[in-house]
C-alpha cells in the first residue's frame, strides 16, 4: 500500500439532499462525524441553482475542515430518489423539482474532483448502521427509517442490495392492506401509509374524532384544532402519559409487527433496526414488536431476531453518505 | 480435473416427499428428467418407515437407471419444511408427522452412502428454474409455485437464499391484508390464504352464494353442491367461456399482481416465474399482472420484469432436488 493510498481515505464528506435543506458532513473511516452543517436547498428551481445549493455546502464543509484535501477519500451523497445509483443520476425526485434525469454524481464530481457516490437515504443508512451502526458484526440486515415517510435498506455482508434496477429495499411501499388508505404513492396499504409519522397523526384525528373513552391531553396540545395535531404531539401526550396516544401508539407498533412478520418470513435478516423520529418515539414498544413477531410470520425462530434502535438518528443521512464513498475507499485501500 | 471427478456428477436423484406420496428421478447435468416414479409416503407413522418409504423409491430409481453408482454425484430431496438446509434436518412440518427433528439428509446418506441435500420444495424448485428452466441467465431470479398453496423462492446468481436461519424465502406468507382471512400458518391475509387453489374454490363459492349476474356452468361441474367446487373445475369453467369463473380468476390474479408489486418493491427481480397448477390456470391472465404491476409497486421499471410459465409443472420438486446437488456437484468438479 502506497503512503497516499494509506493516507487518503481517512475522511469522507456525507450529503443528504431533503426538499427543503441540505446537511453535509465530515466523516472519520469509523463513522464518527466530526463535523457538520445545514443550508436551505434549492429544490423547485433550476437544476443548477439545486446543485449549486449542493456544492456550497459541500465547499463550506471542506473549508472548515482545515486539513489537506488528500486526507478526503470522496463525497456520498443521499438524495431522494428514484435514482440509479450506478450512474447517479436523479430520476425525477417528487419533492425535488429541480432534477429531472439530472446527473448529480457527475456534476458534483466535476465541481469538486472527487469521486462521488450516490445513493438514497434508506439505503445509504442502512449501509451506515451495518458497518458503523447497531447492524455491526451482522451478515444480513434490515433497516428502517420511520419519519414522514418510511424508508428501508437492505444490506448483505456490507454491501447494499440493490436490485435489478438500483430500486430494490423500497420495503415503505410493501402494503399490508390491498384495500386500505391510499399511500402518497398511489398504492393502498403501504405501511408509510400506516405507520409513517402524518399516518399517527391522522390516526390520533380519528380516534379523537370517534370520541375516545379516556380522557386526553392531545386536542389541548394542538391548541383546540384536531387538524392541527402531529406525530410529535402524540409522542408528547403520551410521555406524560396520555392513554389516548399510548393507545395510538401500540396500534402502530403492532402495525409495524405485522410488517416487519413480512419482512422476516421473506428475508429472515439477523438484525431489525429502526430508525427517525417515529422509531425514537415508538422506542417503549420494542420489546411489544418482538413478542408480536412470532405470530406476525412462519419463520420459528423470528423471536431471536433483534430489534434495535438505529445508532445514527438526524445524521442517519450524513453518515449514509459517508459510508457509501468511506466503504469503497477502505475495501480499495 | 481426474476422470473420476469428470464421469461423477453427470447424473443426480431428485426427490420429492409430500405428504401423501414420494416421488423421485434421475436428472441429468442439463435438467432433462430420464427417469422417473411416484410411490405412497408413509407422512404418519414411525420415523424409521418414512425414511423407508423414502429410500424405496431411490433405490427403485437406481435400479432402474442400469450405470454405474459412480455417474450418480448425489441425491437432492424436497421435503415440507420446516427445516434446516445446512444440517438438512427436518424439524416438524405440519404435514409430516413421522418426523420431528429428525436427520433426514444424514439419514438418506448413512443407507445409500451418496452426498445428500435437502431444502423445501419452493426453493430447490426456484433453483431448478434459475439454472435450467424460465430463469436462466437471470441474476436475481424469483419464483412461485402456485397450487394448494404458495411456495417461493429467491436465487441470486445460481445460489438459493437462505437467510438467517434457512427460513427466507417464505413468500406465500407475505400478507397483503392484516385484517383478511386467516391462513393456515394463523396469519391474516397471506397470499397463500387469497390466491391458493382453494382460495379460489373459496371465492368461487362465495360468488356464487351471492347470487351471480351471469349464468355460470360451476355448480353442475359440482354436481350441485357448492362445497364441491375445486380450483381445477374453476379453471375447467373458465376454458369453456364461464364468465363467473373468469371473474373469480382475474380477482386472483389482481391479488397476485398486487403481492408481486410488493415483491419487486423489496426485492427488484430480474424475473418473475410462476408455476404449479394455478398458475398454468392463470396463464390467460399473465398479461393483465404485468400491465397492473406499475400500479402495485413504486419501482418505475417494473413493467420490463419478465413474468413466466416455469419450465417444470408437476415435476419441479424432481428437478429441484436434482439442482441441489448437481449444482453442488458441478461447481466442484
Amino acid at each position: 500500500m502506497s503512503e497516499d493510498k494509506a493516507t487518503r481515505g481517512k475522511f469522507a464528506i456525507g450529503v443528504d439532499i431533503g426538499g427543503t435543506k441540505v446537511a453535509a458532513g465530515l466523516v472519520q473511516a469509523d463513522g464518527t462525524i466530526v463535523h457538520q452543517l445545514r443550508a436551505p436547498m434549492q429544490a423547485n428551481g433550476e437544476a443548477a441553482a439545486g446543485l449549486s445549493a449542493v456544492t456550497t455546502a459541500i465547499d463550506a464543509v471542506l473549508a472548515a475542515g482545515n486539513f489537506p484535501r488528500t486526507e478526503i477519500c470522496g463525497i456520498g451523497v443521499c438524495s431522494p430518489g428514484p435514482l440509479d445509483p450506478e450512474s447517479g443520476v436523479v430520476i425525477n425526485p417528487p419533492n425535488l423539482r429541480c432534477w429531472r434525469n439530472f446527473p448529480l454524481a457527475q456534476e458534483i464530481a466535476r465541481h469538486l474532483d472527487l469521486p462521488v457516490q450516490v445513493d438514497n437515504d434508506g439505503n445509504a443508512a442502512a449501509l451506515a448502521e451495518a458497518i458503523w451502526g447497531a447492524g455491526r458484526g451482522h451478515k444480513i440486515v434490515f433497516y428502517s427509517c420511520i419519519g414522514t415517510g418510511i424508508g428501508t435498506g437492505i444490506v448483505f455482508d456490507e454491501k447494499i442490495y440493490h436490485g435489478r434496477t438500483g430500486a430494490a429495499g423500497e420495503g415503505g411501499h410493501v402494503s399490508i392492506d390491498y384495500r386500505g388508505p391510499r399511500c402518497g404513492c398511489g398504492k393502498p396499504g403501504c405501511i408509510e401509509a400506516l405507520a409513517s409519522g402524518p399516518a399517527i397523526a391522522r390516526r390520533a384525528r380519528e380516534m379523537l374524532a370517534s370520541g375516545p373513552d379516556r380522557p386526553t391531553n392531545l386536542l389541548a396540545l394542538a391548541e383546540g384544532n384536531p387538524d392541527r395535531i402531529t406525530s410529535e404531539m402524540v409522542g408528547q401526550a403520551f410521555a406524560s402519559g396520555d392513554k389516548v396516544a399510548a393507545a395510538v401508539l401500540q396500534e402502530t407498533a403492532d402495525l409495524l409487527a405485522f410488517w416487519l412478520g413480512n419482512m422476516v418470513d421473506l428475508l429472515d435478516p439477523c438484525v431489525i433496526i429502526l430508525g427517525g423520529g417515529v422509531a425514537a418515539m415508538l422506542k417503549p414498544f420494542f420489546d411489544r414488536i418482538r413478542d408480536r413477531l412470532p405470530v406476525c410470520c412462519v419463520n420459528p425462530r423470528s423471536r431471536e431476531v433483534p430489534i434495535l434502535m438505529a445508532r445514527y438518528g438526524a445524521d442517519s443521512g450524513i453518515a449514509g453518505g459517508a459510508a457509501l464513498c468511506l466503504r469503497r475507499c477502505v475495501a480499495e485501500g
